[in-house]
């Protein structure tokens, strides 16, 4: 609980490439993602939404027939179920992403 | 599902002083709020998380003994069962806010 300051928040890397930090509660999950460029995801789906908006950079979000180049104050809503992927190119990207809390 | 542009989204007022946009799936709901200057919310608390950022303008937000005043790029995140609050004051606000879906 309580507030980053996504300017200065130090995050960790937990990938190659991907820095991160979490936050969880009893049933949400907040990460803020910094990618390095030319990274890729790999397309996946789950039985729950996922949201988010990006901060700095590019990000290229697919899901379903949908793909989108997202720049700074660009959301995304991934509904239950669809199959989605992220890819950065020239750009790293630093996006804030929610999931329903797992396990 | 899909992509928002925080910049031109068009947002409705649905009570005097702010505007809105909702999305939901089947577990969040993901809404763009614009809040007039000088409104205040009603402490309250539910039980599931709550979390955000701030998109533009100023918004003091209160979560238990905390209090702060949130400006772009800041975060929050409101821990179930946490009474909570916000305040805008000389500035509007427009925050991006995440719930897990009720009802």
């Amino acid at each position: 609980m309580g507030f980053w300051d996504l300017k200065t928040l130090k995050l960790e890397e937990f990938r190659p490439g991907i820095w991160s930090k979490l936050e969880s509660g009893k049933n949400l999950t907040m990460a803020v993602m910094e990618i390095a460029p030319d990274k890729e995801g790999v397309a996946h789906d789950h039985p729950f939404d996922q949201c988010g908006v990006v901060i700095e950079g590019e990000i290229e979000m697919s899901m379903g027939e949908e793909k989108k180049l997202l720049r700074p104050m660009e959301t995304y809503f991934i509904s239950a179920g669809i199959k989605h992927n992220w890819k950065t190119a020239a750009s790293s990207a630093k996006i804030l992403d929610i999931v329903v809390k797992q396990g």
